[in-house]
């Protein structure tokens, strides 16, 4: 037998909370702590209450109307104090991030982080400490916005196997993609997105797939319950041109940026590149700045949740979600199991279908010599389409049928040194999302 | 402060469990936990002992691997074991199933039940019932099979003030609309529903929308804390042809079976009706059986869930997912807030652009005619389309810009009464779901 703790069904409480950062995310909660703290009462009986509140700078403290008895810049003063029972870390970050999260917890301090990279990076050592210290750590925020699909692992789905995963996990990439879709070059797409605020000033974590990669982690750790260790192989958005968006639609495809797990027996497959996926998809409506993760379990077969991946309101909402949960004592997730030790596959060995499209000058012949080497490596071609010509410079696009990656990596290597190609061939894998 | 029962961090623990029901989904639990126990303990170290199972009929036991001991037909058996902590009650319907659940209550035991019309009709008295005697009830796959809805709007989303839901609630109607958008009839459509599985011998709860307005109401409640005693204002889609569907198409748009709920200051609106949505929202990309959920929150935006709306092992996880979360003390959402009184709006004045399909002898004047009776009701024209004549008579569509519903009813039921119209005209609601 077990026992409930039910007092917590018809009492209501006070629960004293601490903050460390106020940037974006850090102002966001204290907003809506601001605007909803009687609707969350009101919901769960749960008061909370903003004890004290960090940053090495308070600039913004009194515009969010912040009492100079909340704040300190001094994340001591929140780990020393008892009777404060969770703290938000929104920092960001590796460090002082992590560090701050360990203090936390060896202060016996529940945590709730939106910090994907700390979550990638210490994980198994941040939930081994929870566990020990018996508090939880929660993170809702890190993947996806405020689209619950940590939760939906962990309490929904938690009988679930889960087979695929496959996400658009990054904001900035999905608004570039978009507008190369109606025609802006990267370029252009780019900067609108700076100008937006949608990408950094240094876009490369964005573009080239490095944020997609972390969250894809936490998500394979999760669903497969296996601690990744390995780095997952990545490739960014940036030698996209916008005629592969164009040519892809045409042959019904849209290109994502996707975060891809599979599980196969004790194997995983873990990668993060551009990809082409049937417009009639569900994964294909989602534009701009949304991100989506779509779940093949088992027995719920196909799903998928989509909305804000990041910005201040949308992720500071599940942040208070995750406090008020811990708040209610709902949570205890910070055993995360990570008993499976599961291989990661070997990326030449993944199986896919390819988009390729060769620069090669227009003369005769050209296709059959293509045509020849793919052969030669078991790539066996599905289509074949000519482009219009650009001065004496012809885009052949070819579609294969499944290939193994290093028999097609070895086969665009011998092409790209034929001197009848001009420039480096682009290589989009397809997912048919079946 | 407040204390938290650590011990479930670490602990592994057995938890009882009684079942009612082994009809398809009762059997999917039994598949589920005859072959993901090992799962789910690895994953929460909670082990599912699955004591008791009652059900009328028993001959399917044998074949779920069910032992004699773990039989009876009688429900009391499991009420009187106190050993039993979570009871979950899948036999759908109102009785015996809503008298199951008051027992299992009043005997002091969790409950976890699939039953959306037992919770659209009984929730205030049930949710009361369970704080008194300090259980939890929970009912994620009421709604949405296994779309984590529930959770969404109880956890991620506590602090949210929720704007506008709109519902793919019905997989039996979403699979009919989507087999005539290819062009089939009502008819043949909901007979190929029939034969797969996926539509009743008598399918009228589903097609008339009372299940999905049963749905919408849970969803009401769990956004806007109010208790939804109101009959909702629902129209099926057996008065929809293809061809509104073809023409639809034409105009941008797909129709679909929607829940809609909206809240504006103490009003909420709510109405399950067939619904022109732009073809390039995500909402219509959810095709066949399956379900949706779109949600606008005030901080966070729009978002989506969707999955398998109904079907045995979908069902089944979700309701697995509940016990354990309840096994895990993890959750104390009995209380459900519906303090708020809200007033839910006449549905004759809710205002809405609108696809009327006239059906008029081809003769002069007729457009006149309808636009003069249109215009005195102050309904103005946004479109309008003359289709191919079917002998002599002719489908005139129009689009309408925003208009009150109560205006538009009096204009159609004038213009129905004119000679010239031959068919009762068609009029199907339109949302920008901007």
């Amino acid at each position: 037998m077990f026992k409930y703790q039910t007092q917590l069904l018809i009492t209501k409480m006070q629960v004293n909370i601490g903050l460390i950062g106020i940037g974006t995310i850090g102002a966001g909660v204290v907003k809506i702590l601001g605007k909803n703290s009687k609707l969350i009462e009101q919901r769960t009986g749960v008061k909370l209450n903003l004890k004290k509140v960090c940053d090495v700078k308070l600039d913004n403290a009194k515009s969010l109307g912040l009492k100079p008895e909340q704040l300190t810049k001094n994340a001591d003063d929140i780990f020393k104090d008892k009777s404060i029972s969770i703290v938000m870390e929104l920092i960001g970050g590796y460090e002082p991030a992590h560090t701050f999260i360990m203090k936390a917890i060896k202060a016996k301090k529940h945590v709730v982080t939106a910090n994907k990279a700390v979550i990638a990076k210490y994980g198994k050592e941040i939930f081994e400490a929870a566990v020990k210290n018996k508090v939880n750590v929660k993170f809702e925020a890190a993947v996806g916005g405020c689209i619950p699909i940590i939760r939906a692992l962990q309490h929904s789905y938690v009988s679930q196997n889960i087979k695929k995963i496959y996400g658009i996990l990054n904001g900035t990439t999905n608004f570039i993609l978009t507008r190369m879709e109606e025609g802006m070059s990267y370029e252009d797409a780019l900067r609108k997105a700076q100008q937006l605020g949608f990408a950094e000033a240094d876009p490369s974590f964005d573009v080239e797939g490095k944020d997609a990669s972390q969250k894809l982690g936490i998500l394979a750790m999760l669903s497969f319950n296996s601690w990744i260790d390995t780095e997952i192989r990545t490739e960014g958005i940036t030698r996209l041109s916008k005629n592969d968006l164009i040519y892809a639609d045409e042959l019904g495809y849209k290109i994502k940026l996707l975060g891809i797990a599979k599980k196969d027996d004790n194997e995983i497959e873990l990668r993060v590149h551009p990809t082409m996926i049937p417009k009639s998809h569900g994964l294909a409506a989602v534009k701009n700045e949304l991100n989506a993760v779509y779940i093949s379990g088992e027995d719920t077969g196909e799903g998928m949740l989509y909305g804000k991946g990041a910005g201040q309101m949308p992720t500071a909402t599940v942040v208070v979600g995750d406090v008020v949960d811990i708040a209610r004592n709902l949570d205890c997730a910070s055993k995360i199991d990570m008993s499976n030790k599961l291989k990661i596959k070997d990326s030449s060995l993944i199986k896919s279908k390819y988009y390729l499209k060769f620069t090669v000058l227009d003369k005769p012949g050209v296709l059959a010599k293509i045509a020849t080497i793919l052969g030669n490596n078991n790539i066996s071609i599905a289509a074949v389409a000519q482009k219009e010509i650009e001065k004496d410079i012809v885009p052949v696009i070819i579609i294969t049928h499944t290939a193994i990656e290093r028999d097609l990596i070895k086969a665009v290597k011998e092409i790209n040194s034929l001197p009848i190609v001009k420039n480096e061939t682009v290589l989009i894998r397809i997912e048919d999302l079946g």
